[in-house]
């Protein structure tokens, strides 16, 4: 898949999954319109849809058909979206911007922010339950526990409790494999059991490639914070060094990340062998992982 | 039911559903220990579990078994429990005693309550989805829904812009009908549907009965804040009063609020009529409900 392709690809699907997530507000009695609100600016404003583009790029892969892959992909960008609206709260990363906009709690009120999240996490559920799908306990479970304790709130708190800290690399890889790797992780899982059952040991593959990639983008992502810009990352540049924050960067130098990053997208990319030519998108999409600007 | 047959059943049933919330804490390795200690905090001090009680008395009525009523609980009380968490927090009601300890953000610190609760929503989908019951989708469904932003998410929102207004009746009921009522019926819905499926119209006779009692119980909550007192209740008395929060013995008086509440039970009991005899525990429990001191 040349780069072409694959932008037309990542916009295609990020126009599918935009339109399912804003007709989630449309037609609607909101009983809180408020709340609905709140909520529509935690999950429409702006976003990659990394993890949707990997539901459907990874669904595709072991045979899928798009339709059985909306549901699963807005469930996961619902609870990103939900975490990212809590992590900005004054208690947590006190962030004002978010893609370019002001965070929830500024363009809301605190209250509602918090009130906002809960309800986009609530809503994943019913997104993904109302389809229906045969493996449905599959489904819920893979996205409930990549969700909770064991997965992105378990790296939430670790992260929390890094902040001022000087953690190893071990310790920082194991907290960003929770806070955002375990996402990264449900999507291509999610969009995987779509089209074949538990036992499939193609989904071992896809669960090695997942792997390599969320630790990948998160090595990104640290580096992004270094040599980036405030605009084109629509958040504050150098916030990480600013707060203190741990980093990949700052444990094995800007160059040794990138080159950390680049291995793990080889590793990503070897693990899809046994997937043959549908898992070309997949391949693609990780090497896109680490050169995206923002 | 006589009064001594149903304590004792209340009280199995606790003891029941305490036991494994009590579980999903041992025998685990943590990847944060101390958000677990916070969800932990959050869901297994005191509590009357009254929504759990409900789950295993309407799924009775309709003769289904206990054991696979005990997810169907749980998942309940997790939404229950990580709501107060999160109604708890400085930005919303910032209370600082529930069920008679320290509130979650008072005994950890305000970032870790708000991750306990996400953390604790994401469990009730998780052990509700571990159960792997037949209906799985409709049960997942019914907790979502009443747990969102057309349940009680959306009931806290327009509670707290109730505040120091002037609601009528009608809006006070569509508010709590919203944040505790939801709640309610879905723990009966939630015992019925595990015993029988969407269309069997007995389901409609216990939605019925979980609209009057939920109504009950928040206007009996009303009144217990009036004429209870802290030590009995767990939590300051006196608080609605305080912040200025709309309640029914300010609109109806104290006796008007009570003669409702009991109206409304009484309209609970008999919308159980056609499901006989199995349904006495359920109009016991109805009755309870505006008997308790906190």
């Amino acid at each position: 898949m040349n780069a072409d392709a694959l932008t037309a690809r990542l916009a295609a699907d990020r126009a599918r999954v935009d339109a399912g997530l804003a007709a989630l507000f449309v037609d609607r009695a909101a009983p809180a319109p408020r709340l609905d609100a709140a909520m529509r600016h935690g999950v429409l404003v702006g976003g990659k849809r990394l993890r949707p583009v990997l539901v459907y790029a990874a669904g595709r892969a072991l045979g899928a058909a798009d339709d059985a892959l909306d549901a699963p992909a807005m469930a996961i960008e619902l609870v990103h979206a939900y975490s990212l609206v809590h992590d900005d709260l004054p208690a947590m990363d006190d962030d004002d911007l978010r893609r370019g906009q002001p965070t929830v709690h500024r363009a809301f009120d605190e209250a509602t922010a918090i009130l906002a999240g809960d309800a986009l996490q609530a809503l994943a559920f019913e997104v993904l339950a109302r389809a229906g799908h045969p493996r449905l306990p599959a489904l819920i479970l893979a996205l409930a526990e990549a969700a909770g304790r064991d997965g992105m709130v378990a790296g939430q708190a670790l992260d929390l409790a890094a902040v001022g800290g000087h953690p190893d690399v071990t310790a920082l890889a194991t907290m960003h494999g929770h806070k955002t790797g375990a996402l990264i992780r449900a999507a291509v899982r999610l969009g995987g059991l779509v089209a074949v059952d538990e036992a499939d040991p193609r989904l071992a593959a896809l669960g090695a490639y997942a792997g390599a990639i969320g630790l990948a983008f998160q090595i990104h992502d640290d580096v992004l914070d270094v040599t980036g810009d405030t605009v084109t990352l629509g958040k504050a540049s150098g916030a990480d060094a600013a707060r203190d924050k741990p980093t990949y960067p700052a444990l094995l130098g800007l160059e040794g990340a990138r080159r950390r990053a680049a291995e793990l997208v080889e590793q990503a990319v070897a693990a899809l062998e046994p997937l043959g030519e549908p898992a070309m998108p997949l391949a693609a999409l990780a090497r896109y992982m680490i050169e995206r600007d923002h």
